[in-house]
């Protein structure tokens, strides 16, 4: 493979821990509404399968854009739900402040180191579903120093929407196979892919709470492996 | 005034010295093709006024979107023209690297301490007309520390198109006077004062080599007024 010109980056479960993250908040939310009984670690793998069913029918959906927060909303109301848990019966501000529980989302102990070291080799934009504003809140929150916060706030497209990758290497003037995605995930790499860009996977067996993630039949061969950004940086020469 | 809850930057002018940096570019150029007889500076200065009358007429125009460095390309062949040199007769690579001049602009010696400090306490993103490639590599080479590229390519609208501002404010999450543009220019601190935003002038004499800016007349008092980037960390209490 030759070098890239820029890396993209999957933010949730690559960069960031969400499951433990959005586990913490839930639990002293579940607390506030005296629902301490319910198991908060379970609320965050329900919400984010969720996420998971609606990133993918979004294209199809025929759906207009709508920001990821808006759609965190919607999902953590039907989440709720499930539960038993009347959203309509909460305090709006709470549910608010619950649904961005996903912008105070805690770094992998090495996605600082790593990035900062990637960042002296390559421009490091990253490439998710989250919009803007929740980008901005969490790079600030846990010093992610992206060059750019790009996806599908600038794209108008949800990955795997072939669109979100082929306009973010479009939009920093770049062919798609000078565009390297990072990611945790097999199915996002596989749709990178499928649109001409490098590839290279990061191995996070905690996602999930070490059990097997959703797209694990989805695994490929990539143009690099690692089991860190500081890894990955030690691959790529940075 | 209550403090902003960010700040947004205008960046040609503001935060970058575009003529002394298009000037010097361009003399090289001009070398190049065997006209170093032509003056750099008032080619510079041709070059950007032609920028300022397409970016007034854009929304009216009717035109789609185009990025900056597509519009700043077809203002280097005008530019060109007008000084009796057919672009048509010059390497398509060398137009090329000479209408990137304008991702290679230098910072004024405020700049990077002012946005540093300024950062510590706003988030601070650029509201530029430029596309997010040019900022990008402007950034990557200045060490301008944005937290977010924002502007005409994220908004799809240019300044002064009023949904430059507004859209701004939207993807920030913010209402509109909970956003402060910082800018050189009064016409662009008017068009942000009538969407609502709030207001911080930066004073940039040298900006036109010392001469009259073509927005003079359009001074007003704003919210905040400083005579660099540190000045207005001072102000802002960073």
């Amino acid at each position: 493979m030759t070098a890239p010109k820029a890396l993209a980056f999957d933010v949730f479960g690559t960069v960031v821990d969400w499951r433990t993250s959005v586990a913490r908040e839930s639990a002293a939310f579940l607390a506030k509404i005296g629902r301490a009984d319910r198991d908060a670690a379970g609320f965050a793998d329900a919400w984010r399968l969720r996420y998971i069913a609606v990133m993918r029918a979004f294209r199809d959906s025929g759906r207009a854009y709508a920001t990821l927060d808006v759609l965190h909303r919607e999902m953590l109301e039907q989440t709720l739900r499930a539960e038993g848990i009347e959203p309509a019966t909460l305090d709006d501000a709470l549910l608010d402040d619950w649904n961005r529980a996903w912008h105070r989302l805690d770094p992998w102990p090495d996605a600082v180191a790593g990035l900062t070291r990637l960042k002296a080799g390559f421009p490091i934009v990253t490439l998710t579903n989250g919009n803007i504003a929740l980008m901005l809140a969490m790079a600030r929150r846990a010093g992610l120093p992206w060059d750019a916060l790009l996806g599908a706030e600038v794209t108008r497209a949800y990955k795997p929407d072939p669109r979100a990758y082929l306009r973010t290497a479009q939009v920093l003037g770049l062919a798609p196979e000078q565009l390297c995605l990072v990611a945790a995930h097999h199915s996002d790499l596989a749709a990178a892919r499928a649109c001409g860009l490098s590839t290279a996977y990061v191995d996070r067996p905690q996602e999930y709470g070490g059990r097997r993630a959703p797209d694990a039949d989805a695994a490929q061969p990539w143009d690099w492996s690692a089991d860190s950004l500081t890894g990955l940086a030690d691959l790529l020469g940075c």
